[in-house]
C-alpha cells in the first residue's frame, strides 16, 4: 500500500484525492492547504488527517506526494520533497518562471524518487490509444500533428491575470502533446494570437485566440488550435497523419443518442469541460504514479517534460512578440 | 443511510453489491450465498458480513434486500421478503413460469414495500435520455419502436437449458424496452425465430436468432432483432420513429479513434458485452432503488412490469410454435 | 447503338428517357403517351418523335420499350412488345392483381427478349455495395436482414386509392430487395400495419405504417419497417446481419456539412426523396438494360421477380388480414 | 445561348468543355490546342470545330474563351481575350510570376467584360454550403479557420519542376479559401514546410508537407494543413470556428455501407481525388460564369483573387525562407 499526502484541497486537489482513496494499492493519510475551510471540508470527505507541510515531510509513514497547490509553490515542495526523500505527483506547470524551472529541474536532477509532473492528458484513454497506434506503426512514419484544444468558456479575469498567460496556462498541454506524439524534439516555433473573445483578457496582455506552428528536428511539423471559448463545449481532438494513413481522436459526446427531425439531424455536444472529458485520464495518471512507485515500469512524465514544454510556451510568446520563428533551445 | 442484504455472491450479485458499498447513503451490511466460496470471497471484498437468509429477514438493521440469487430462488424470496418487511430489489426474471410469477405478483400486491424488478436498461443514460425526449414531445407521437439486440456470442449450452430460452432469457430486456417506451398495451405477438448461430441450441429445443413484432392497442408497432451472436460485440440499439421525427440511440463503442489508411476508415467496435455497456445503468438503478427507499419519487420498474414482459415472452414462444399472432392478455 | 421507345411520359418516364438520352449507346426513338401536353412536352425535351403503340411496335428501328405509363398497361404493352419482338424494360409492378401477373408471367415465359422489371432500388451503388459484400462473404452468412424505407409523406388520396395498398405500392421494393440480399425462397410473411399517419388512408382502406417478417426456407430473417411519413426526409437504409459481421447502408444526406452550437450537433437531413436518392440507381438501371441488350452478362431483375414480390405483397395483406403467418407459394 | 471557346484539350480543359456541352444554356463551338491529338480527340467527343487563336479571337460569334492551356498562356491568352472583347474564364494561377500576374491585372482592369479566375472549390456543394452559414452568421463572428488539403500522392516530378512548387501549385487554393471564408484582408503569413514524402521533391528544390498561418487585419486566424500524400485518398476538409459555434466541411466519401466485424468498424474512404471530389464544384463553377455572362447577380473570383491567392504563396515562400511572419502587401 502506498501512503501519500495532498497539498492543496482545490478542485484538482480533490480529483486526485479522491482517485488516490478509490485506489486499491493506495492511500492518503493527510492533506495540507493554508484555506483553512477548505482543507477541513476535504479532510472530511475523503476521511484523512490534515499535517503542516512539515509533519508530512517528516512523517516515516508517507511515501509520496501530490502538489497541487498553488503554482508559485510547485517549485519549493518539489525541492522539499525530494530532499525529504518523498516521490512527487506535481500539477503543472512547475513554475510560471523558466528560470525557477531550470534550478528545480538541476536541483533534483541526482535523486532517484519518482518525480511526475501531472500532463494529464498523456494519460486520457482515447490519446493514449492514438499514441500506441502511432508507435506501433499504424500509420507509417509520422509526419504532421494537429492539436485542437479549445476551452468551453474563458475563466475568470483574475485567473488570467495569474494564468501566465494563455501559452504558458492552456497551450502548454498540447505543447507537451506535441512531443509526446512526434517523439522528436522541436527546434521551432511560430505563433500568432489575438485577443477575439473577450476584451478585458487583451487589456490584461493576454491572448485569447491563437494557432502555433512546430517542427523538429528531421522537419515533422505540428499546429495547435486554441480557443478561451467554444460555445459548443470542450473541444479536445487530435490528428496525426502519417506515410501511411492518419488517426483522429475525436471528441467524446455527452450521449449517444441522435434525433432527426425538419430541421436536420442531432447529436449531442462534447462533454463540458476538463473534469468530464478527462475523467478517465485523471484516474489512470494517478494509477501509473502508484504504480510506478510500486516498481512497475511505467512510462511517467518528468521534470524535463515540464521543463520542455514551458520552454515551447515561452517560444511561443516570444514568436508572437517578435514575429518569427524562435528555436526553445536558445531559451534554454 | 439505506442498510441492504444480498442474496447471490455470483457475478450480477458482485455488481449489484459493490455499487451498494459506492454508494454515499446505501451500506451493505451482509450477504448469502450457498456457495460458501463465492460468498467469503465477495463478503471480504466488499468488507460485510455473512448471514443466513432467516438472519437477514430477521435483522433490524436491514432494509432492503437485493435478490441475485438463482432464478428459481426469486418469487420466494420476494414473498418471505416483503412477509419480513423488507424492500425489494429483484433480477429478472421473477420466475420462469408464468403461474408462479402471477402467484407472486398477487401475493405480494397489497404490500406498501418498494419491490423493484432489475430491468437494468431502463437506467441507461443513453436510453433514458432517449426515452425523456419522446415524453416530452420531441417526436411527436410514438408509432413504430426498433430495439436491435444481439448477444457477442452464445452462453454455455449448460446456461441454455436453463436459461428458459431466448424469449424468455435475452428478449425479455427487450420486451420490457419496448413497453417502458410504447408507454401502451401491448396487444398482439408475433415472432419468428431459428437456429442458425449453434446447432447445440437448436438440438438443446432453443433458438438463437429471432425477430418479434409487437403492436399496441392503439396500433403502435414494435419491433425486436436478436441473436446470440455478433462478432463486433455486443449490439443494442434502439430507434423510435414518431410523427416529427425519429430517435435513434447508437452503440457505445471502445474508443473515439478513428483510422484511415488504404483499406478504409476504420473505428472501434461497440463495447464487448452487458458489463461494460450497461456499467453505468446498474450504477444508476441501484441508486434509483436506494433514492425510492429514501422517499424521493423515482420511477422504477414493479412487480407488473416483470410480469407484462414474462407474458410477452410467452406469447412470443406460442406465436413461434403456432404461426399466429397471439395476445398476451389471452395468456393471463 | 440501342434505338428505344417510351411509354408514358409522366415523372418516371422523363427520367428514364433522360438517361436514354444520356447513354451514349442508347438513343430515344419515340414516345407515347395518351396525355398529349405530357407527351408533347417530353417530346420536345428530349428531342425524340412521337409514335402510336401501334407504330412502336411495328418499327423495325426500336429494338426494346421503356414501360412506364399507368400500372393497369403494363402487363398488354410487355405482352404486345414481346409479340413485336421488342426488349422490354418496365416499371413495376407488372399489374396489381396476382392473377394477371401469373397470366403475363406464362404468356411471355418462352420468350428470349431481354424483359427487365425496375427494382431500381437493386441499382443503387450504396445497397449494391452491400450485396456485393454479402455474396463475397464479407459478413460469413447472412442471416438478419432489416429494411427501413420510409417516405417524407404520404401521397394524395387519389393516388393512394389506386395504389393497390401499402403493400403492392411500396413495400413491393423492400419484398425485392429481401429476396435480392436473402438468395433464398421465402416461405412465411408476417404483417402488422395501421395507420397512424393520415385517418383518410384508413378511410380508404389502406394502412401506412407498418412492419413485416419474413423467414426463407433454411430459417434466415428479414423484417421491414414502412411508414409513409418521415419528418425528416426519405429513410432507406438496410442493415445485414451475418455470421461473422454486420453491414449497414446508411442514408445519403444532403451535403456533409457539420455545425456545432450551445444546443448540440447538427448534421444535414437525408435526401428528400427517390428522386434525389435514387438519381444514381436509375441511371444505373437503364445502363444494366441496355448493356444487357448489348449482350453483355448483367443481372437484372425480370418477371419472376416481380411475380415473387408481388405474391409477398399479397401474403402480407394476407397476413395482416387475418393475424397469422402466410407461405406466399400457397398464394400462386 | 452563350457561344464560347476553349484553350487547352488537356484533363481540365477536357472537363470545363464537358460541361459546356451539358450546360442548357451553352455551347461550345470551337477549342485550340497546340497538341493536335489532342486537338482532334477532345473536338471530336465534345462535337465542336477547331480553330486558330486568331480565328477565335475574330470571331464575331464567340461570346467568351475557357483558357485551360499551359499556366504560361493564361496572362497572354486573358489580355488577348480582353482585348478581343471576349469574357474570359481562366484556370488558375493567372501567372507564376507575381509581377506578371500583376501586369496582367492593371493591363485588363479597366474592362468591364467577366474574368473570372477558376478557384474551383469556392464553387463545391459542401464548402458553400459552409460559407452561406458563416455569412448568415450562424457561427456568430469568425475567428479560427483551419483548412486540411492532402493530395492522395505526389504528382511525376516533371510536374512538380514546373509547378512553381507546393506554395503556389497547391496551397493556392487553401489561400484562396481562406479569403474566401475569412472575408478580411490577410496581413500575416507564416510557413513551415518539409520534404517528407519524396526525396525527389526536395532534390528538385520543393516541399511536399507544409503548415502555414494566416492572420487578418482583425486578428482572425486561419491554419493550412498540406500533404503531397495521403494514403487513405483526396483529404479535403475545412473547418471555422466563430464566436458561437463551429462548422465542419467533412469528406466526401466512395459509399455510405459500414461494415462491422471482429477487428472493428469499417466505412468507405475519401472520394480519390479532385475529379471525383469537385466533380459538382466543376459544373457549378461553370454554370456561375455562364449566368454571370446571362447577365445574373452572381459572385465569381476575379483577377484580384488571382493575384491575392499568389502573394500568399509567395509571402508563405518567404516566410519558410526567412523563418519570419511576412505581410503579403509588402511584395506588391
Amino acid at each position: 500500500m502506498i501512503n501519500l499526502a495532498l497539498f492543496g484541497a482545490g478542485r484538482i486537489g480533490s480529483i486526485h484525492g479522491d482517485n488516490v482513496q478509490r485506489h486499491p494499492d493506495a492511500n492518503l493519510l493527510a492533506l495540507h492547504d493554508p484555506f483553512t475551510d477548505n482543507a477541513n471540508r476535504l479532510a472530511q470527505q475523503l476521511g484523512c488527517s490534515q499535517m503542516t507541510p512539515q509533519q508530512i515531510f517528516e512523517s516515516k509513514s508517507i511515501d509520496g506526494v501530490l502538489i497541487c497547490s498553488a503554482t508559485d509553490t510547485h517549485a519549493d515542495l518539489i525541492e522539499r520533497a525530494v530532499e525529504a526523500g518523498k516521490h512527487v505527483f506535481c500539477e503543472k506547470p512547475i513554475d510560471l518562471s523558466l528560470r525557477r524551472v531550470q534550478q528545480c529541474v538541476t536541483q533534483v536532477s541526482a535523486s532517484e524518487l519518482k518525480i511526475m509532473v501531472a500532463f494529464n492528458r498523456r494519460f486520457d484513454p482515447n490519446f493514449q490509444t492514438l499514441q500506441r497506434q502511432i508507435t506501433a506503426g499504424e500509420i507509417g512514419k509520422i509526419e504532421l500533428v494537429s492539436i485542437i484544444s479549445k476551452d468551453p468558456s474563458p475563466p475568470p479575469i483574475d485567473y488570467i491575470n495569474v494564468s501566465g498567460g494563455l501559452f504558458r496556462d492552456m497551450t502548454i498541454h498540447d505543447f507537451d502533446m506535441a512531443r509526446f506524439l512526434l517523439g522528436e524534439d522541436i527546434v521551432s516555433v511560430s505563433a500568432m494570437g489575438t485577443c477575439l473573445v473577450d476584451s478585458a483578457i487583451g487589456e490584461a496582455g493576454d491572448i485569447d485566440t491563437a494557432s502555433v506552428l512546430l517542427s523538429t528536428t528531421s522537419g515533422k511539423l505540428a499546429q495547435i488550435s486554441n480557443s478561451r471559448r467554444a460555445s459548443f463545449g470542450y473541444d479536445q481532438r487530435i490528428e496525426a497523419h502519417g506515410s501511411k494513413g492518419m488517426l483522429i481522436a475525436q471528441n467524446l459526446n455527452e450521449n449517444a443518442v441522435v434525433s432527426y427531425n425538419q430541421s436536420g439531424v442531432h447529436s449531442a455536444k462534447p462533454l463540458r469541460f476538463f473534469l468530464e472529458r478527462y475523467e478517465a485520464a485523471y484516474r489512470s495518471e494517478l494509477d501509473a504514479f502508484v504504480r510506478s512507485l510500486n516498481g512497475e515500469n511505467v512510462e511517467i512524465p518528468g521534470m524535463d517534460d515540464g521543463l520542455k514544454a514551458l520552454q515551447l510556451a515561452e517560444a511561443a510568446l516570444q514568436s508572437l512578440q517578435e514575429g518569427r520563428n524562435i528555436n526553445p533551445a536558445t531559451l534554454a
